[in-house]
Parts: C-alpha cells; sequence; structure tokens
C-alpha cells in the first residue's frame, strides 16, 4: 500500500485579512505548512492554527519566507546569507513557541514563494537556510523539490530531505515547475489535478508539458487551499487517493 | 554581602540602524534585556546578541514590547488582550530560538516601553502578560516594578518575579516612577545616580521627589546604556557597587 | 429635495489581502473614503481605487488612520500629537498624488477606526489632525460625528466641517455610537438600517437605544460594504433614499 | 566659471533611530536626496528635513527606494514593474505633501541603494520608475548615473536628466560603480576623494580602477554623510571646489 502525505500552506491571513479556508483544509491534509509572520500569519494566526493542527493530528511545518508583507513573499530579495539565516531561524523559532503551547513541535520546513523558488538554484541562499535548519534543529526534515539546491545542499548537511510534487502546477521535461509567469502554470481543471496526483503517488512520475514523463516519487503533495475551487479540487484529490488505497499519512 | 543583579536594554538597533553600545554594556551587567523584533532589534541583531551575551555569561532575558518599529513601543497601544497574549509568545520564542542556538536559554521576561509603563496599572493587559509566560514557560521569571499589576498578577499566577529598581529614574513617594513627560524624571548626574544606585542596593531605599524615602529593595538594578554618558555611568554603578562589596550577579 | 451623501470605507486591501468589494461600493456611494497605507491600502489599491472612483465620479477623501496594519487601525495609540499630525499630513498627501494622476483631488478628510473614535474626545490628537489638514490644505473638509473634539476644533480652525451618521450603528442619547464592545452596537436588520437611513436623511433624527429620539442631521451617510450582506444593505440604502426622493449626491 | 551641484542623501532615519548628520550635511549640500519612508524616513523625519531644507535654499528631491526598511532598501526586489510604479508614486507624492508645507516642492527624483542599482541595467523596473515620475510630473527632472537604463528611458519619456557622479566610489572603465561587494569600492583618502571632485567638476572626468580616464561629465556630485568622517570629507570637497572657483548651485 502507498502512504503520502498532503501538505498545504495555512495560517497565511494577517490582522484583520483572510486568505483561504484554514479549518477546511486541516480536515483534508495531513501536514500544514505554516506563515510564520514575515510573508503571512501574525501571532494570533500563529496561535490558532497550530492549536487546530494539533487538535486534528495534523503536523505542523515552519512555511518560512522572505520579510515582504506587502509581497506575500512573492518576490525574490537579494538578502545576504547570513542574514537570510537568521531570518529563517527567527520564523522556525517563533512558530516552535506555539507547537509546544499547543503540545506538539514544528516538525519540518518548508519556504514559501519567492523563496522556494529562489533556492531551487540560489545556491547561497539555499545554504543560508540549511544552515538556519541545521542550527535550529537538525533533526527536522526539509521539504522541497526534488533536485533543487535547497534538497542537494540540505542533503549534504546531514539533514533529511523530503521530495514534494504539486498537485495543480505544470511541469517541465527537467522536473522544475512552469513559471508562473507563463500561461498553463496552473492547472485548473480538477479531473486532471486529480488524475496528475494518483500517477505521481502511485506511479512516482508526471507528464511536463512536453509530453514527456517526468520521475517525482513525491513523499509529499502540496495541495492549494486558497480559493473555494482549490479546497474543492484538494477533497477530490484526497477522495481519489485513498479510493486507490493510498494511506495519507504525515512523512514527519 | 549583598548581591545585586544589573540589568540593561540591549540589541535595540533595526537593520542598519543602531543604539547603544551594546558591547559595552555586556561587559557590565549581569542580565541583558534583549529587544525581540517588535519595537526594535531584527534577527541579526538577536543572532550577535545572544551570542555575545552566551559567551561573557550574561543572562537573556525576553524584552518584550507592542509592534511599534516607528514608535520604538513607547506608546502605548490598546492591544486587545488575547492578542497582546500572543505578541508576546512570538517574541519570546524567536528570541529564545536565538538563545539555544548560543547555548542558553531565555532565563527571564521584562517587558518595554510603554508595554512596561501600561501593566504597571493595566490590568487586562498586565494579566495578558502573565498568561504570554505561563504558556511558554511557568518557570521563567518576571522582571518588574514592586506593586505593579504586573508583579502582583505574575505572582498570583505562580511565576516567579523579581523586584527591579531604576538607576536613573526620579521616583514618587507611592514607588511609582516620575513619568518622563515631568521635568526630573531622570536623573542625569553621574555622582547621584551612583550614590542611589548604592543606596538602593545596600539599604534598599530611595529617596523620592518629595524627600521621603521609599522601600524599593531591589534584587536587579536597571541601568540604562543608550548615550555615551549612559555607558559611562553604568560603568561608575558599577564599580562603586564593587566597591561597597556588593556582589553583582544574575539574578535568573 | 433632501440631499445626502453616502459615504463609504474602500480600498482596504493590502498586498494579496482583499476586503470589502470596492467595485460593488463604487457605484452605490458618492463619497469614497479611501485608506492612505497606514491601516490598510498599498500604493496599488490606491492607484486603482482612485482611478475606479474618478471614472465614475465617486469624491475620494482621505481615510486616515493610525501607523497599524495589524490592527487595521482598530486600536487605539498614544502617538504624540506632533507625530501624528505629520503621519495624518503624509497619509493625505500619497492619496492625493494619486488622485491627481487620476485627473481629481482628495476632496476630504476623515479619520479611520481608532483614531476616529479617539478624537471624538481626545482634545490633543483631535488638534493634531486638524493641525495636518490645515497644514496641506485648509480648503479641505472635513467628515466626522457631531459635536466631536474633531469637527469642534476643525470648526475653530476655521475648516468645513461635514456632520456624518452612521447607517448600521446604533446609538447614544447624547448622539455618540455605541461601543462596538456592547452588544447591539452594530444594526444588523436590513429593514431595520433601510427605516433609520431614511429617517436620518429626511427629518434628520436617529432612535438612540434607550428610546430617545436624537438630533444627527446627517450630511453624510457612512454604509459599509465589508460583507456581501453589507453591500447588499447599501444597495437598499439607496434605492430607499432614491424612492423617498432624496438626491444623493457628494457633499464635497 | 564652473558650476556643479552637491547631493547627499538625507532624512535616513526612522523613529528613534538617527543616520548621518543631516544638518550638518544641509549646510554644505545644494540639493537634498530626502528618504521618503519605504527604506528610511518617517513623516516626522520627512517634515523636518524638508522644513530645515527650504530655510536653507536646499532644493528637495524624492530618494525614492524599496519597501524594505529592514534592508535599507538595499536589497535587490523583484517588485513588478506595475507594482514599482505606484510604490515610487506613493513616495515621490507624500514627501511633496511636506515639500509644499514647507513652501516649497519636490524638484527632482532620485532613487536609492538597490534600486538605483538595479536600474543601471533593469530596463522594466527602470521603466517603471521612469512612468512613475512621468504621472506625478513630467516636468520633474531625474538624477542618475549616465548612460543608465534609468537615464536613457527617462529621456527617451521626454524627462529632463540630470548626470551624477560619485566623490567617493571607484569606477570601472565603463563608467559603472565597482560593486560595493569588491574591495576598493568606496575611496576613503579624504585627499584623493577631493582631487576626484574637482576633477570631476571642472574636467568632467575620472581616473577608473584600471588608471583609464572616463568621461563623466556630472551635473552634479553625491557625496556621502553617514559618518563624522564622511561629513569631514564632504566639508573639504565644498571647499576645494569653491577655491577652484566652480559655483556651487542646484541643478533643478
Amino acid at each position: 500500500m502507498t502512504a503520502i502525505d498532503l501538505n498545504s500552506d495555512l495560517g497565511e491571513g494577517f490582522g484583520i485579512w483572510q486568505l483561504g479556508d484554514d479549518e477546511a483544509l486541516l480536515d483534508l491534509v495531513s501536514s500544514a505548512n505554516v506563515a510564520c509572520g514575515f510573508h503571512a500569519g501574525d501571532p494570533t494566526v500563529l496561535r490558532r492554527i497550530t492549536e487546530q493542527a494539533a487538535e486534528r493530528g495534523v503536523v505542523i511545518g515552519a512555511q518560512v519566507g522572505y520579510r515582504d508583507l506587502a509581497g506575500f513573499g512573492r518576490r525574490f530579495i537579494d538578502v545576504a546569507p547570513a542574514e537570510l539565516t537568521n531570518d529563517v531561524v527567527y520564523q522556525i523559532a517563533a512558530l516552535d513557541g506555539f507547537a509546544r503551547i499547543a503540545g506538539t513541535r514544528v516538525r519540518y520546513v518548508k519556504p514559501h514563494g519567492a523563496l522556494y523558488n529562489a533556492i531551487v538554484t540560489h545556491a547561497e541562499q539555499a545554504a543560508a537556510v540549511v544552515e538556519a535548519v541545521r542550527l535550529y534543529d537538525p533533526r527536522l526534515p526539509v521539504l522541497g523539490l526534488p533536485g533543487s539546491q535547497w534538497l542537494v545542499q540540505a542533503e549534504a548537511a546531514g539533514l533529511t530531505t523530503v521530495r514534494e510534487a504539486f498537485a495543480d502546477r505544470a511541469y517541465n521535461p527537467d522536473g522544475s515547475l512552469v513559471s508562473r509567469r507563463l500561461p498553463g502554470a496552473v492547472v485548473h481543471d480538477a479531473e486532471e489535478v486529480v488524475a496528475r496526483c494518483t500517477r505521481m503517488a502511485l506511479q512516482g512520475t508526471v507528464i511536463a508539458v512536453d509530453g514527456s514523463e517526468v520521475d517525482v516519487r513525491p513523499q509529499s503533495l502540496c495541495v492549494h487551499g486558497d480559493t473555494p475551487g482549490a479546497v474543492r479540487i484538494a477533497r477530490q484529490v484526497r477522495a481519489a487517493l485513498l479510493a486507490a488505497n493510498a494511506h495519507i499519512r504525515p512523512f514527519a
């Protein structure tokens, strides 16, 4: 029987502003990537989401990002590596405080948005985030794109790496994601998303934009939940995986 | 022989901006109240100051404040208590992450600026900060003004309370501080500051603005270091206490 | 025939986060209180909303607030008056830049949230906001609660004052609003809101919580639009006023 | 007789934090690049510096930057051009409000830090900043590096461009600045800075790091003032220019 983790970005509101349906997602996923306050997520959001995740047995990961509320962490920032390390430590530690209060701990680290994309190839920033995890707790697994500098360097540093695939993102033949700036970067058709997810979970492959088959062998699938439609699709993905006898459980 | 702690506010820079001479102060005090990022202190500041404090055996406390970089935490904000609790947890936890990396831990909590002043009398906010400490780690002592709601409620909640007195602040007969908005609130004369400190440390009293003697029995004396003159005075206070056979050591 | 202005708070998103249905409201109101970036509203929001308002002939006002994105400007901040003056000038000027680009200008000033509430009675902060308007452009009318320090001092300073009433807020017998912390502060029943609005617009009075009749004689009615239900009620208010032969037009 | 402008970055404090000696610089320069709040400069700083500049007849320019207080605008941010345009409009307009109150106006625009460096070559961001100036006021001159995308595109858009040279920065043979990440990027020797300035002002050339002579023909020289030493050098530069019969006057 196949085991697969479902992860999603949660806790991405700030103050009066909300984003996505955290509670609906928490009922679907096994791992919650919780925003830590730099790109989204204020302390009250962190408190609530860590408690809700803990109640449901959903594993908590630190979704660390650039310090950029105005850009939601979706804009590359040329942060000096030493400062980036400290920014990431700060975020993990702050979230971990709430996780402890909720009776659990931060169990993994997944970068967000532009930081996630940058450290696919940006060796210095990748090393900086790896260093942050190593400093804070070298037992924390890190979640990312197979072949990324992030995972390669994390592995070299002795961290546990976890391969992730995206339910609704188009892939290039080399296993990288099609840039959001290009048409077709996001798959919107529910049936297609579901079919891709079961294929990725059961066969370990995805069909790239050129029709070639890419080996992704994910240990975790990332589903989105920032729109009503996205939650519905996530629900269908979960149902399809269960129907295919996959076991949805946290990797951590 | 009298034992007394010397504490000072440190790590109050942000980005390119510096404030005070952290390293000079670290050589004088036994406890460092480190800003946690809400009123001052970015992650790189926290990293450096926790390392420098740990190297010198200076005990690290979380100097928690309102979220107000523009006002340096010196303006009262009517934060809802439940949110204030979470804001304080976030700050303590973030700093504690850096303290762990430096091989130590956050050992106490001292509110900053307008929050410090507010919770002398503001029962709801005092309770909110107490609750944050209780949630994060009920073994953490809290530092504050004798008779304040902050210490009274902390004690009622089972926390360890530590009485603080101020080297360079004028006192009202009831043991409260003369408001900074009034003339004479801050004592600038070095000799007088030194005399007050030795009196407070050795006899436990201070002469209030009306000439009356106030019982303060401090376990810790707060010295300032945000000006060159302040560092010099702190050095003289330290020397005078040592000359009077007081033992300067952390309360925590 | 009665003339009345309808105003609403708009442009209260920030970055990825949205709040309320700006476009729906712009089709209903005659005056738009546009957030200026301190409690909500980033530059791209300001650009869009000023263009959309200008296209529709909706008059633009500066909705100035405390610098508090995390609290949405709904928490009193004890800002020093001189700094508050400068904070308000900054906000008006920034919005005015976008208004000019859209071919119009900022035509009035209305404080937001906790600042609005504070300067009903806080004389120093009221004076500080009045001073900001006077400095920036003494021809700008100011919108507020009758009898508030804000309007009283504005009038004394030679500014044009405009009386506002709230469509969905309960009133105390003295013309002040029932605090949001008390039950019944907000009227949710659509029919009642509509009835109150027509009464306020046509007869100049509102029934307070104790049943007494309060003289409010509004020149402008504030309708909310931050929920789907609120937009629907605003639409009904508008229709009822038109049906009662009231002329909806900007006061400015 | 040669006429030359001296410009310097001013108003770069924030809240309690100060940077540089604004008043000393204001007595030396003819143009003040005033920070507008995104990388530095709060409204109270803007108010003070615009008044002080106006009193001295120093011309005020908007020193616009990325929204990055933590990084002081010195980190490239991959802001979408449309948003960058709005960010820049917001900053110019806010500063212009204070300039008007001080009886003057913003008279030119000079980008700051990483934005300045980015738009030497980043065509989209250069176009975005040009568009902001064009939208706000196409009569505003723009100050920048000769040959930069910023000046090239500004000229193409019909804006007035002003060539700038740096008193204390090393030059590459192509007229670009040696990166701050390389050794020797900043010239610290006072005599050498002064000699370079008089050569640039009087002969229009600077000796590059490879010994070649570069044609820079500056209309404005940028002097720094963020350290005591820098102010002293700026004073010497001014004295040397006057001694060489150069006329120091604003370009705007």
